[in-house]
């Protein structure tokens, strides 16, 4: 049994608070939230305490967080635990900035505490079954991937002003998914990108709409598209093809439901949001946290591992940028198992 | 809030606890079982108590009981609701003596209580959305249906010899789920079968593989083919032909990952049991149990609902032994909404 | 090179001379219609001649003749082409009347010359190969088929009045896939059958949508379905479920485009009707003759195989009368392979 | 009823020839090939004659001239049909050198006699679906395209490096589906290749694997990726994804066919090469051309349109070697209709 608190109770706070009172494995030990109020509410619906942050990092109280909360209180919240000697599973990024997210990797890493980032999406039932074929060999050596990520519709304006642009909140994702299954570090990125949504978005130096290519130190090449508003609900898929052969983990469909019209079939489409197409990847992720720290098994994707993805966004932003390929530069610490 | 009870800490009952510890709506009272241990360990595992039979009938502790205990205590349990005024949901069937059932439901259905079976493919998304779409009109007037259920081992022969027969214990949910998306009652029903798996089988005057006919009162046509033992996992299907249009419930597959390889295409399989294909509808059986006991909208399916899928079943079962079509006949009851 | 004539110069007569014309083994020697002009017109379009009845059964010009006049005169045909020592290939059925079918075929079959009944579907790729695996124990014993065959609009009612009803016209086609893909001939059959197009289809004696199931000797269960108008198409599908696999003939799309709406995906539909979605297995169909003929390898499916289909549907007709299951009586010589 | 002659009996040139001969609207005049056995053999084959090089240009006898020789003969065909005054329908390239095709497309686009590059694809029933749609305004203002081409296995290493490179010989096609698609002459190429079949193709300045982004003048980024050896068959697939929707033109398999395995199902693949998938499109693209012939309507892909794909293909060779983005500069006389 792992005693765990939860800081953060907005919206993925509260999706990782049903996660923990339901885990058999989790003694859930309470909320907390710089809005009273909000963590009060959290904790009642699901049969747990308000904390004040000092409980949320107390030792005797507490094996492990999960940090939930704004971005830019993740260092403080990794850093806190580290002095504490708890276990950590925290929402991507470390920090916006990645030299200070290498900062903080750098002081925290230390510890001998297991540390997770919750790049959710390896904890896909498709993903981790393409992956686990990739790595057993069943497609031979990598020669190319095609990632696809695109989201329904145009966020808030003043979340993606503050979210680090669509490489580092969107792409990130696949960024980590290409390391993880490929195994390899990409040596160079080019990124290209328009706006199509909202001329604001070109104020802001952000782009909805970009294709980019990773190159692999053995030549795989990897392409991504990424985009903010398909209108069409919300579509992910990687294709990986192999010296051997080729798998692919395939768009997803809400139902199975088929209309049958003169001159068209008309299924059931795609889920209307990237919640709905990635919320049990989050329970996944849960349960391997709390299964490795029980029984001892390494945990990931680790702190360096988040690094090695961000390290990636950066320079794919500076690509959008500099309309060029970039040579990516990984922090000296990158030396995490992929 | 409902407070419920629920009576049968088996497979089934194990599964129905789950889902009322998790349920918002629901305050979990207690778990009943003949077997003191069996109920015992599993309240602890889901944060309730072990309670003995009076504690789960007493109205003024308990709103309602869920009866997921032996088929043959199910009628006694009924009974005891009634009297003690309980909502109940109750797994089928009601009683494997379709006139033992009949006087039952006779009995029960004066309450006023609501009292619904958990004929749980109703609940099934796909099904669902089928029948909405049906029943809304979108394909004219329902002319064939045709439904497969196939599981993929035979069940234990001495479960098989008190399950009361294929068209009774598989089949049934099929009878159920073809007057609910036609709101027809079929007037005659012919069943073919077959032994394939085990001659034991046509010793308990069984069959393993069956197809069956049945028409209803308009004309509308329905198949259904059932088989106990297919070996490539468990595998439903519903399409509906209509005057307009027609709409089809696929087989699901448990993933969307496919290898190419050269000269085929290998996908994710079916779900490799019935419980893993169907296991959300449960949660969501229950869900609807709840909303309509807390709105007060009418419940479903009923007693006499199941009474009359029963009755097809009888029927069916004539039919496999007579050779040929048989007419169906329903208790007086059975007036209630298809 | 085989020297072929053709008879009959309607619509599906077109479709074989284009065949004949285009087949590099065929030379084709001519085309005789009792229209003339229908003849001429046809023949100036394939680059071949009209010719008179005397030398479309001339020995020393023609080798075989392919009989695609109407229906009631494939009898006085096929004995003429007995006679003239010709081969045939010959468009289904032989006769209407089972009697006279039976008949013909004893009287022809003598000749010892390769005669052919169209059963096209035979040649159908995907059917053909469903046949060769399931023939190939790639399933081990064939325990249930379902077929499902539905045309998009009801035939004019004057083709329907003369057709033999659905079971001989339409179902008979997968009574033919039946014996040839189980290997069996049926001994039993039950139909049930229904009017919904048009009330004068009950005044004809005949019904527009039905179900059939054929059991075989060996207990093997096939469900047929048949409707005339379904609106969305040409439908066909045969599903076969071994006892060691399953293996399905799915449905046919004209195209592999996929519109994505919020909602739902929208792909390309059926094929508008049954020629469209059996065109390729006429030209499939007669090169099997024609390579059958040039090397002497046995041609199918012949003449006794097409009177098995016949006395299926024959008796399938009596059960939609009769309201119960009928025998299936087969004629004496129907002996030769399915 | 267009009189038309072939150039060439090599591969293509038998398909040619067999569409020739069954084409009703075409009276196919002969074959001329350098080598004489060769023309001989393949106007056997479909009933015309072998010619000399005078009679295929003779403009009493020929209307038009389909020229399928190898391609350093092309732009002399061309001169020639021009100087008779005959319509072209072109096997790709013009000229494998880019300054050469643009001085032939100079001289011969003055006569004023239709010309048409046979860029086979646009002929796919699939494809030009997707443009027709695209084109009419379904998915809104196009934003992002991908799409895929791939092949079975390397093609021959003596083919390879006569055929200029990737991006001139396999990825043209599709620079030419995406000029098409959107309706814009795209303004820069990025491309990025790898070598991963045989260590000779990095010998001869050629990559296997490669991945392509487009950028377009409103923004609109198309990803292209190709590969020569698949293993799984052959491979090609599009997507265009719209303000108001997207729309794909997915794989093809040979067949319907599924089975159903414990764990996984078994579908029919991919065509094995890519003559099989494109069979089709020679027919069409033939008919396209001698319909507009006849009608006198607007005939194409045209030589500018041809020259347009094939600049593109020079500047992403280019920046394969530079391993930046290039800048596209198109002929001055590419201002023919998309």
């Amino acid at each position: 049994m792992v005693r765990m608190a939860l800081i953060g109770a907005g919206f993925i706070g509260s999706v990782h608070a049903e996660n923990l009172a339901a885990h058999p494995g989790v003694e859930f030990v309470g909320v907390y939230d710089v809005d009273a109020a909000r963590s009060t509410d959290l904790a009642t619906r699901n049969l747990t305490r308000a904390i004040d942050l000092d409980a949320a990092f107390a030792p005797s109280e507490v094996d492990a967080v999960l940090i939930a909360s704004s971005t830019d209180t993740h260092a403080d919240h990794l850093r806190r635990a580290a002095t504490s000697g708890l276990a950590v599973l925290c929402e991507k990024p470390i920090d916006l900035d990645l030299h200070h997210a290498i900062d903080v990797v750098g002081e925290v890493g230390t510890t001998g505490r297991p540390m997770m980032v919750d790049f959710n999406r390896r904890f896909d039932r498709d993903y981790a079954e393409l992956h686990h074929a990739v790595r057993a060999g069943e497609i031979g050596t990598v020669e190319l991937v095609q990632m696809t990520t695109r989201g329904p519709v145009l966020p808030p304006l003043d979340y993606v002003a503050v979210s680090g642009g669509q490489m580092r909140d969107q792409t990130v994702h696949f960024f980590d998914l290409a390391r993880w299954i490929t195994g390899e570090d990409p040596v160079s990125v080019f990124a290209a990108g328009s706006v199509f949504t909202d001329p604001r978005m070109t104020e802001l130096g952000d782009v909805d709409t970009s294709a980019v290519i990773l190159r692999m130190p053995t030549g795989t090449l990897v392409q991504i598209d990424s985009t903010r508003r398909i209108g069409y609900g919300y579509d992910e898929r990687i294709e990986v093809l192999g010296s051997t052969g080729m798998i692919e983990a395939g768009r997803q469909r809400v139902g199975s439901v088929t209309r049958y019209r003169a001159g068209s079939l008309v299924t059931d489409g795609m889920h209307p949001g990237w919640f709905e197409r990635v919320a049990p990847t989050y329970r996944s992720a849960l349960d391997h946290f709390v299964s490795a720290l029980d029984s001892g098994t390494p945990i990931g994707p680790t702190l360096p591992e988040a690094l090695a993805a961000q390290a990636i966004a950066e320079a794919a932003t500076r690509s959008l940028r500099s309309g060029g390929p970039e040579t990516i530069t990984y922090p000296a610490l990158s030396t995490a198992t992929i």
